[in-house]
């Protein structure tokens, strides 16, 4: 298996997972099987899409190739039949969920450090590829979004993007040095999660102090 | 009347509706004559911004061709006027958003084919060119978008979109069958809207037990 | 000082004062402390990404300068950590924004000018790079945006726009007359905070006939 096929093979179980979760969620608020499938694509393959456009790849790759949108279709609709089965399997979600960001984060900054962003900017675009679906999920569904909530996620996202930027730049962007940058995400997504590890929360003194309350 | 004659009245007539329908989702918001203005122009041109973005054709024709522009504000204005009106004649903006989801969803796949967009990425492209605005209408407005209800909606523009890419891949695409394929799209939407046909939605065994409350 | 670098400088502040309004809600909704960082970076940089794509300057500013990225992040952090006393300095802040407002609105317009976009565009682009970070943010934190709300915010930018593009049909875009033109928008904006201006609001005859209701 070349490189580039494996890279492929990564990717695309990403965009399963996340046409997974975003068909979970889609599934909890009742939506029928067209909007089960839109929002499980739209988790999928949004990330991706917001980083073609800015590295200027156009089409964007899930427009580009269609097994992504079947990937990523199928995936969703499988969710909407099986949701009984998979709310069972929760754990294995979650654990598919880091890897997706683990990958995501990964295949984001390599392409874009390849169309010369700079090294800040690709890490960026690295961390955004990776939240950025489950952003689009969030929002679709009228959640304040998961990755703003009290679990490391883009921040595991940001520092795995900051390690293959330092890879690129030292010319050790290979396989195996990547793959420990994707293990690196993943298990740092995982144990944060089982520990319940967070970032800190501002103390507001007196309640109800902040510039607007919880109701705008 | 040339072909692109009909195309661009076409286009400003589908720009007018979705302002209208955006115009009249913020009067019932309570918000003032900008606001109004501003959800009404956002969900006309909204679609066909990201459609311009994803096939590299910058700037997008909303702010390249200013009838685009004046088309969707002059319509929302005038809702935001003649709203008591308007909502006597729901019916009517039905009808019309129906027309609009059919018109988009023939130039938005015939447009991303034409910039090279492998089929069924041109079809994605058409079927978000016709929800877009309707999209980016509901989340300013904070709800929870129109296109994942539990209607016929996002599903006919697809279907649209499909027989558009045949129609060109069997060099079909005059007029004629294009405009059969917008009559199609806008009686699907119209039928189900009648009918309350919609897709089916995943039974919940137990009460709650999705990945994911209501609440989140 | 050079005008490239009185503008960089002045960009600069309008990246810090949109971090430290998004960081602001950020902290009221009780977000960690990377979710503060996030949203303050999303609304420094939202809108100038979107004028960015839209006009093919990819990658865009926010990725291709590290500076921009780490003023806004920065600037979040400073609010995380400060918050208490910036609840006191509140009247800051918003004359911090409309300064921003007033600034983004004026280079917004000016680059897509320079990107030869037709000026009734260049407006809708500068209006909506100045308004685009903080629609994000209040996206983000599930408000409905503030722009949308009954104060003058998105046409003090739109008049702004307008001045710009009048003062470069004319040949006077030198660096005297636009900043008066962002002075005009800073001061329309702040007249209007203070005088409670607003735009008028349709009068719903019997309450709750709007085509929807306020749940939808």
């Amino acid at each position: 298996m070349t490189t580039s096929t494996a890279l492929l093979l990564a990717d695309l179980t990403g965009v399963a997972v996340f046409a997974a979760s975003g068909a979970s969620a889609a599934v909890a608020k009742r939506l029928d099987l067209f909007g089960v499938i839109l929002v499980g694509v739209v988790a999928a393959l949004g990330g991706g899409i917001f980083r073609d456009l800015v590295i200027d790849e156009v089409p964007p790759l899930a427009f580009g190739d269609w097994r992504y949108a079947a990937a990523a279709a199928i995936t969703a609709a499988a969710v909407f039949w099986l949701h009984p089965q998979l709310v069972r399997l929760r754990t294995a979600v979650l654990v598919l969920d880091a890897a997706g960001l683990a990958l995501f984060t990964v295949t984001g900054t390599l392409k874009a450090l390849d169309a010369h962003t700079p090294a800040v900017g690709a890490c960026m675009i690295g961390m955004l590829t990776a939240i950025g679906g489950g952003l689009a999920r969030d929002l679709l569904t009228g959640e304040i979004p998961v990755v703003l909530r009290r679990e490391i996620y883009a921040l595991a996202a940001l520092a795995g993007s900051i390690v293959v930027a330092l890879l690129v730049q030292y010319g050790q962007a290979t396989p195996v040095p990547l793959s420990a940058a994707a293990a690196f995400v993943f298990l740092l997504r995982l144990v944060s999660l089982r520990r319940r590890w967070s970032a800190p929360v501002a103390t507001l003194r007196p309640p109800g102090t902040g510039t607007r309350g919880p109701q705008g």
